[in-house]
């Protein structure tokens, strides 16, 4: 298997089935993600009109085609991608990314398409994704077959498998835009003829370039399987996993069947649970636990200590807290000493720390950055929260304190977030974040994000049975 | 009480005392608000300097005043303030915010001089907010008495009170830059030594200028009293509470009592639920509850349309929407022919709406134009949420037409949020917002603000028992 992975995440040629000169089209978009991301090898294209599209000659067929590329993607409508397999077959490309859509998703006939290409594989022994996939990506070999514009996608180490094109469309640019941190590998399955949940799982647990596994599924077509998979895997890597279609709405379902749905819900949930496969439950998580399991380490246990520049915001938290199964325990005598020191005598601190009367003695870059070192010594704390209020009226620290706790401390995670000035938090982020220290904008982001890391150290961690 | 009210909401003079001449001082930055709100009354100040502050003379006692200021604002140490106070009283000043900290929330002798202020103000009939307040705010009068650097606070038609001083500090800075809605009246409770929430309540109940009432609150002073008046005003206008300190975590308890603090929370959760009260639990629904309640009707039901540009994300939102309480039902004959009519022919259309199709046929404008008015139009659907696809190569739509359906459909609360791009959902925002258009950056966020505003109505709509 490992073998026919290579050829998807390491090819050392392409072909693009269905290239087209027009920009916009998906048969262009294809050629301009490969090209900006700087693929090393080398790029066929395949079109009747024949000529040149964005410098690369392009062949009039596949039969015109030399032998022994790895990969192609074909990216034609349904009714045509049978035939072009077969061609593909007869070339001796063996691996293929069927990227039309237009198959069992949608009518009778897509339905008949499909299983001509399923019947095609299996004869010719080719390995295919999809087809309705919108491609798959792979940083580490600066290749994407995403029908989507990209532009140069940021590497990373963690990796998605989904259920959906999303990831190799416009959430993966809302990540590439709007987030600082890379994906390894993206694996759009589509409507999985061939490569599945399992497999892939498979693959990326044995992926050095992939650290952390983020699904999404919807179905999972050999669950016994798949779940002695993730057995495995969550032993050496995190494994986080949206299942959508929980309820009987998610599953567009005519008829209200609720009782039946929960019940078949709270099975799957326990075979996610003993397979080790951290479970969520938003999709907007499913980008949160990419940041967090990229950009931090798995925290040792699930003690916290917070600051805060607000009683109330120290109360909803620590409640927060006890609902996400964090603890917010006592501090070391020597680590209260510590921040009593820095804060005026009238003042009993404890954990969470109430950071805000220090600060107006001290100024906010001291009070935060003694207060953290002070709170990431004690052995009672595995991970460590601190907002910030950001004005610039009241003054906008320099932020390198940050940066150095965190290369001090790097067993222990430190998730920012904020409060007060938009402007200035959007400009904490920008200079944080490309330094390796993520933020949060909602006072709630980093503690669901420590709840996922932690959740994702106790599977691991769990015990043979 | 109102008269009473009227004088901290609608003051025609009020006096800083403990005014001060350096920047970054409490005693300054009061000034600096009272002007950058245009208060129309007059301004008095008092510090023994004398002098000029910002342009205003400065009286150097409290006896030096004229006669029949409506409102003092205390800026003083908190050892200071009982004297103050009495002054006040001798000049016939009958209300004032007491704005220092360091009284009973620190330590005993601070609770001696909040003794002392109680005291006082029984004696003398004064009426006080706070002490440990940093301040209120009332833009229908322009003006407020916060002790934050805030500049112009916008105006709205909801209000807050806050058993913490955020919403007249730094959460109020993050509503005014991040965010296009206002407030009218604001009211930090601080210690409540006089003024507490049922009469604040009460107040805002019977405001005109207040059509929604949002609050934080760690403790209710008089329970029996504060449900009987939320019973009334829950009936006219909508109440939403977030009650810090639900867990014993956040009551920084040192001992756990999990399982009494649980039947405790539960017993509060029915008590606010029959007095028709929205209970919220998190921090951040307090400004997305204050942001959905400025800037949209409440729906007449619980029945939702949204469409989405991927079918990952149309399982997930209605997962979503079943957990929240929020139905997506099954659409009219008519409605579903016009979806059929914008959409390729292989698309089965229903509800939720797989928007996608029919935007690479037409165009994102018209497709999101025509389907939302199709649902809007169908007596099925109460509320409506479409998810935005923005990258600049796809194009973004000019988004005048969901202005123009928000419009012509007043009643049906119109949502909106993104996929893709963030640059793009951020011209997104800064356009729709300002004409009256909610935008929610998370895809979750419209759901669990329209579930808000859902439950106010139903709340509103309540048999009478």
């Amino acid at each position: 298997m490992k073998e026919s992975f290579f050829a998807f995440f390491e090819p050392d040629s392409v072909v693009v089935i269905g290239a087209s000169a027009t920009p916009g089209k998906s048969g262009n978009i294809v050629i301009r993600n490969i090209l900006a991301n700087d693929y090393k090898g080398k790029v066929f294209l395949v079109n009747p009109k024949g000529g040149e599209i964005l410098g690369i000659p392009v062949h009039p067929s596949i039969a015109s085609l030399p032998e022994g590329i790895d990969l192609a993607m074909i990216v034609l409508p349904a009714k045509d991608t049978p035939q072009a397999l077969r061609e593909c077959a007869e070339k001796g490309i063996k691996h293929a990314v069927l990227q039309a859509g237009g198959f069992a998703e949608v009518d009778e006939y897509g339905t008949e398409i499909q299983q001509e290409l399923t019947t095609i594989i299996r004869e010719k022994g080719i390995r295919a994704l999809g087809p309705n996939t919108s491609g798959h990506t792979s940083t580490p070999h600066q290749f994407s077959s995403s029908l989507f514009p990209q532009g140069k996608i940021r590497r990373g180490k963690i990796s998605y498998i989904a259920q959906t094109g999303n990831f190799a469309t416009h959430t993966m640019k809302y990540i590439l835009t709007a987030e600082h941190f890379g994906v390894s590998r993206v694996i759009g399955l589509g409507n999985k003829i061939d490569i599945e949940e399992s497999e892939a799982l498979e693959y990326l647990g044995n992926d050095p370039e992939t650290n952390a596994i983020i699904m999404y599924l919807e179905s999972i077509k050999r669950p016994r399987h798949f779940f002695e998979i993730a057995r495995e895997v969550t032993r050496r890597k995190p494994v986080v996993l949206l299942k959508g279609g929980e309820t009987e709405a998610g599953k567009h379902a005519a008829v209200a069947h609720t009782a039946a749905m929960a019940a078949e819900d709270r099975l799957m949930d326990g075979l996610i649970r003993q397979a080790g496969i951290v479970r969520i439950r938003e999709y907007s998580h499913l980008i949160l636990a990419g940041k967090a399991l990229s950009m931090l380490p798995l925290p040792k246990g699930n003690r916290v200590s917070f600051s805060a520049p607000s009683g109330a915001m120290l109360v909803v938290l620590s409640d927060l807290c006890t609902r996400l199964g964090l603890e917010v325990p006592e501090l070391k005598k020597e680590t209260v000493q510590r921040l009593q020191e820095i804060s005026p005598p009238f003042i009993r601190m404890r954990n969470p720390v109430d950071i805000w009367p220090a600060a107006t003695v001290h100024g906010a870059e001291f009070a935060y950055r003694e207060g953290m070192e002070a709170v990431l010594q004690d052995p009672h704390i595995d991970a460590v929260v601190p907002i910030l209020m950001l004005t610039k009226e009241t003054g906008v620290p320099p932020f390198d304190f940050v940066v150095t706790l965190a290369k001090k401390f790097p067993d222990k995670p430190i998730l920012v977030s904020f409060s007060a000035e938009k402007q200035c938090m959007d400009e904490c982020k920008g200079f944080l974040e490309p330094l390796g220290v993520p933020t949060f904008q909602e006072i709630e982001q980093p503690f669901e994000a420590l709840s996922i890391l932690y959740r994702c150290r106790r599977a691991m961690n769990r015990p043979r049975s």
